[in-house]
């Protein structure tokens, strides 16, 4: 039986070779040993203050007092040992206190905690915000900030979306006026008062740190008192809950945010979502109106400084979804090797004489596992090779990390989205093997089904990750991150053919590539976009069934020609599932984009 | 826009000409306007009664005070109102006080109260109940229990599931031995006593009404004590929770059947689930050991009886999973149409200077509404086409009726599977529609999709109706039922293929019909069931897809060739949209089941 831990570092080492990255300076003093250490103290994290929890954070939601957000005991302890673990700043330089860890690393070792709580979460908003901060923010915003945020005293969010606007970035109202004539000469950023409601903030109110840094999407008006329309207006800016002197240390003020909602939601209940006010006048500060924010970068700068860490936050989101997926086919193989139930088909009919079987023995069963097999391990190794891309991006040589950003480009929208889509299925599935049983709230895989929803929505809905990948990503420059992709894909294929037990699938693997490059040719064919992008969803998924297959077959290419062990022969039959039942989806989804069906576009809103 | 009434008037009358039913004798006294009474009555009540609760029965869960059952007072009133309405024995002859409605028309009515709340729940399991009684009951088991059913006196469960078996009823170990020497001269039937565990028994335990019905299935132990293995060993129970004289009136004993736990559930939540001790000692009643129950049919028939009203069971399971779908739909399109955010894709790149649109102008949007609408649609004409033939089978000439019989063997498995799998896709359509807003609770569609979710599991699991529909219904009778099937879906392809705009859909609909005829072959190649049920629920699928293209096609027969109504226009593109979107699908589900590939079959446990 594989577990997480073998499946991960088989996908790390046999097939990805993460372990070569210690050979780069940046990663010198680490080996697979200290990996192998990360992984044991996450793991044991998980296992005593995430796994145990998961089901009392769905239960507790968090709720407010009127002046603090109340989460479990429990959470605090979790946050607590998170943060103990140095895994928030575990990919930052020795010298400010990080591990250096390779991305990669880091993000194998997320699996642990999101499998066992995912809504507890660990410090993926936290280590972005300060991610983004290292990029972008001056050394004393970092110094502040950033590393207040790595050494978990201070945690972080990101705050984008409004009440109106949600998806659409450009019609973001909230507005940041100079604050004061010495404005600018704050030590912290150019200083600007906020207003404006933020919508979807996760981690937005809590008592878990001792302050929050927010990061907040405003537009800076212009001399005629005007917002500047679309998104070339946004700035980007650092509002604390808390205000903090150039120490880093509270001052004792409490900034404008006012906690104007909890979202009670059908899962994910662990983390708080709020509505925040910034600058109602809740909490007036320093005689003025308005909350106190800090300019990040340069104005109307605020979405490419938040772009900055879109990969790794969908990427982040991708992993999420895998876990849960993982998760809920670990459960339902627990459970199936133990129910006994019904007895195996057989020419002459069942014979009720005979005792039952356990039901891992009936071939819908092993469907069912297997097919999350396929799909939560496939997505974990597509995960793992874009984490493996990042590390390649910033620390490989030139050529190598620009072919690793554009590989990026076009690999992160089918990342984020096709385990939020698919390892939600096999979470259905998961169900499926309980029968009733999974429907109730005594076994853990109806929870990981409903937290495994948000995933198509948050960090870019489904809509708009796949106007992003045929909109975009195949597009840009050329199209020479697709050309790039396509070239990564048939280096697999001439690998593959040459071994006759993977013959069949190389083949398959090709005709899939034409099929999905000449589709994205027929998309464009009237080069407009709205033609085009009529059918980008099913395109998405088409395009996200071909790199899966890709990847399958990438890593069967690191086991041997006869495989001895089962975990080898469980991993040549979760591609061949792939293969056999997946792969073949591919041309009822791309028909319509090739024909730039127009059923759904020119729909008349009557006559729904 | 179509509403729920106009889409039923349509599909009844202009496509099914139910009104034609009332040339038949037992119709005879209704018309058009009497239907629309009925329909009048039953969606005043589910929009007064109903829509309004159920978020309300969502969050306050049944719960058990030690002796009863605590439902919130909005289930009662619901109740009585459904009570009053006369529903619960609407099929009835008007001898017995009912109305002589015809199934088509109660199972249409039904759709209102579960598209307003389908955990509060109409009659379906006392109304089932009631009618095996009728079919398979003496003269005083119908006088007695059944007509007290049908008047909501009293409600009624279907006792089949234990902890043990769940599925595999062969295995039930409830038994029933006679209750003492003068057992068979009750005149409420042979008296026997139970001692078993009922698992998922539904509105087991309330107070809803005066009294419950459970009718169980339990085996009774041969001269050796033994139980007969398998379910030829199964007989049938009438085991009323109070005992009662033979008028009906209470005795005042109570049986003795124990409340063992409440199924603390996904969704649904406003329906009562139990685990039920049957005969454990908690209640002795009249000085023995085990609950009292009365024999139904024969020894041994129990299962035969308990099929007898299968068919009806399960279309109303897909009645409620479309009704679901049809409520997700009507949610998401009455948000697209308010809710303004982003503008639309143009060749120039969006203008953010222009006013936001509302997103049911998005072409993505329309897709997922019209998505939801072919899909939903769809299954409701499906389901409505098996109410019908079972109308026929009921009281159609006898060649007519033999063929109805035959037909809805094939479809049930269709009519219960495809809406459990397919609307619930819908519902999450439904809460992407709504952005981050569909998945709050605020909004109704994340419940949607947690009630929708159980469909798949009860009334037989998806893999049971798979097995059924490959194993057993497309064999029968040499094959029978599937070409009769074949027949009917080639009669519509030839009316079809002679109007221009349908002929190429009249096409499409050939080749999935031969491709489904060819792996029906292939599947049974071997003659052995192993090998053709390894696939069996991807088989269901393609099947599923199959007879839903045919019955769209068929509904598009009754519009007027150049559709003047906005209405017309919309079923236009539903059919349109399953045509070209899910249609070719078939192929990729097929490919496994004409190879009879074992992948999954075969698979090794160890290499999980």
């Amino acid at each position: 039986m594989s577990t997480l831990r073998s499946t991960l570092d088989f996908l790390l080492y046999d097939w990805l070779h993460a372990d070569a990255l210690v050979q780069r300076p940046r990663f010198a003093e680490h080996s697979r040993e200290t990996f192998g250490a990360v992984f044991d103290t996450c793991e044991r994290i998980a296992r005593e203050k995430y796994a145990p929890f998961n089901r009392l954070v769905d239960t507790e939601e968090p709720r407010f007092d009127g002046e603090r957000v109340i989460l479990p005991r429990a959470t605090h302890e979790a946050h607590d040992a998170y943060v103990a673990s140095g895994m928030l700043g575990a990919a930052q330089d020795y010298a400010i206190g990080g591990m250096q860890l390779p991305y990669t690393i880091e993000a194998a070792a997320g699996t642990f905690f999101a499998t066992a709580s995912v809504s507890i979460g660990g410090g993926l908003l936290t280590t972005g915000n300060a991610n983004l901060l290292m990029a972008h923010g001056t050394p004393l915003q970092q110094e502040v900030f950033a590393r207040n945020e790595f050494s978990g005293r201070f945690s972080g969010t990101m705050c984008l979306s409004e009440p109106q606007a949600g998806s659409s970035l450009s019609d973001v109202a909230t507005r940041a006026t100079p604050d004061g004539a010495d404005f600018e000469a704050d030590p912290l950023g150019p200083r600007y008062r906020l207003k404006g409601n933020k919508m979807w903030i996760s981690a937005g109110e809590h008592e878990l740190a001792e302050n929050i840094v927010h990061l907040v999407l405003a537009k800076i008006p212009g001399a005629d008192g005007k917002l500047v329309p679309g998104t070339r207006g946004i700035s980007l800016f650092i509002v604390p809950k808390k205000l903090v002197d150039t120490k880093g240390q509270l001052t004792g003020e409490r900034n404008d945010i006012a906690l104007a909602g909890l979202n009670h939601k059908l899962g994910w209940r662990g983390t708080t979502n709020t509505l925040l006010n910034f600058g109602e006048g809740r909490y007036p500060v320093r005689g003025g109106a308005g909350a106190i924010g800090y300019l990040v970068g340069r104005p109307g700068e605020g979405l490419r400084c938040m772009f900055h860490m879109m990969n790794e936050a969908r990427i982040g989101i991708g992993m999420a979804a895998t876990s849960l997926g993982l998760a809920g086919y670990y459960a339902s193989l627990e459970y199936a090797r133990q129910r006994p139930q019904g007895r195996p088909v057989a020419p002459a009919g069942k014979d009720p004489a005979q005792p039952q079987v356990r039901i891992i023995e009936h071939a819908d069963i092993k469907r069912m596992l297997l097919a999350q097999k396929s799909t939560c391990e496939g997505a974990l190794a597509l995960l793992l090779q874009c984490a493996r891309l990042v590390d390649e991006q910033h620390t490989g040589e030139p050529q190598a990390a620009d072919e690793a950003r554009l590989l990026l480009e076009v690999l992160t929208p089918v990342a984020k989205s096709w385990p939020s889509e698919f390892c939600l299925e096999a979470n259905s599935l998961a169900i499926q093997v309980h029968g009733g049983y999974g429907y109730t709230r005594d076994f853990p895989v109806e929870q990981y089904w409903r937290d495994n929803r948000l995933n198509m929505i948050h960090e870019g809905t489904h809509g708009i990750q796949a106007a992003d990948l045929l909109g975009r990503k195949v597009v840009m420059e050329g199209g020479k991150g697709l050309l790039l992709l396509a070239g990564r894909i048939n280096a697999t294929i001439e690998r593959a053919i040459q071994q006759p037990h993977l013959a069949e699938h190389a083949n398959a693997l090709g005709q899939a590539l034409q099929k999905v490059g000449s589709a994205t040719k027929a998309a464009w064919a009237t080069g407009n976009p709205a033609d085009a992008l009529a059918n980008a969803v099913p395109y998405m998924q088409a395009f996200g069934h071909l790199v899966i297959a890709w990847t399958w077959l990438d890593v069967l290419l690191a086991l041997p020609a006869q495989p001895t062990h089962a975990a080898d022969e469980g991993r040549l039959r979760a591609a061949r599932y792939f293969f056999h039942y997946e792969l073949p989806k591919i041309p009822a989804w791309l028909r319509v984009v090739e024909t730039r069906d127009a059923t759904c576009a020119s729909m008349p809103e009557d006559a729904f």
